[in-house]
């Protein structure tokens, strides 16, 4: 009977993801045929996880994080995407992104939730290597979506060169190699006009 | 200048992994309101397996489980997507996955690939414990999707009860509490005539 209620949790929680796969980015996919969704983001994110983890700073846990990136953006379903160059959004972010843990993450059986509960506040308080290295790939994904759109994003919305660099150099941290490859793209796009100097 | 050329394979692997994002499954979304897409499905896998992973059958390494479920479908940018109930699409998909594998993976620096490529290869075998809790959560998922569509894709193709529990049994080996919370699940789809008995 408890593990029923158990599984009954799980599958509500499960359940309740499946909203992520329509919340929208701003970015387009690689061929620029529809906005990316959170869902895929986070797979993507994932699968640039395993791909290139030797390029974090620290020794990292690969599980956490691996978990860490998968659950990173499941706030949203509540809260909505924030454009990372939307300070004015910025600032009312947390607040609802910390009731939309607690309600999501509250699905689960209580050991469950809150431990993913903990890595969700673990990423984005940015401390911790799994942490620091979640955030370099979460920025340098966009990049390459960007780039490889010809600068879709950057140009819609008039971000330059300077902002990027200004907003993304937090990949530093996590993971320097990255950082020096993210500069030379930014580089590039602006020698392409994917984005204003 | 080695590490240049490594991290530009890397970036390619990473570049085309976004084509998955366009390959399309039978089943909708659970609010009906379009396919979903592999990618979307290969990361609510993820989270599935991160929360259903004590109903495993044997014991398992997660960071295993993870990495599999994240890559199982990726030789789908080449082949396609096959829908499970299609026994002639069946006989072809092997061939067409097993020459996507080569390409995909082969994109990626040796060692890499070559970790990746047997991976999959154990997923498609379903001979260990992760392989065979991955290919019970594979098959778990599409459920979910077609009793909270209120049965779209079974009654779209006309498949009835007995070949769901038929093509779904495998289920049993990975996780046999996962197969009688499916099974009822197929009684109630019956009860509510979201399939033909």
């Amino acid at each position: 009977m408890k593990d029923a209620r158990m599984l009954e949790k799980q599958i509500s929680f499960i359940r309740e993801l499946d909203r992520l796969k329509s919340i929208l980015r701003r970015t387009l996919l690689m061929d620029g045929s529809r906005n990316e969704n959170d869902a895929e983001h986070s797979w993507h994110l994932a699968l640039m996880a395993i791909v290139l983890c030797d390029y974090a700073a620290e020794n990292i846990d690969m599980l956490r994080l691996l978990k860490m990136v998968l659950i990173h953006d499941i706030v949203e379903i509540d809260a909505g995407d924030t454009f990372c160059y939307d300070t004015e959004g910025e600032r009312h972010r947390l607040k609802k992104e910390k009731r939309a843990a607690e309600r999501i993450f509250g699905l689960l059986p209580p050991e469950q939730g809150r431990e993913l509960h903990k890595l969700w506040r673990e990423f984005e308080l940015r401390q911790t290597a799994e942490a620091k290295f979640a955030a370099a790939l979460d920025r340098l994904h966009p990049l390459l979506h960007n780039f490889y759109t010809e600068g879709h994003a950057w140009l819609k919305y008039g971000v330059t060169s300077s902002q990027v660099l200004e907003r993304n150099k937090r990949i530093e941290d996590g993971a320097p190699l990255l950082w020096t490859y993210a500069r030379q793209l930014v580089k590039d796009a602006v020698k392409k006009k994917y984005m204003a100097p």
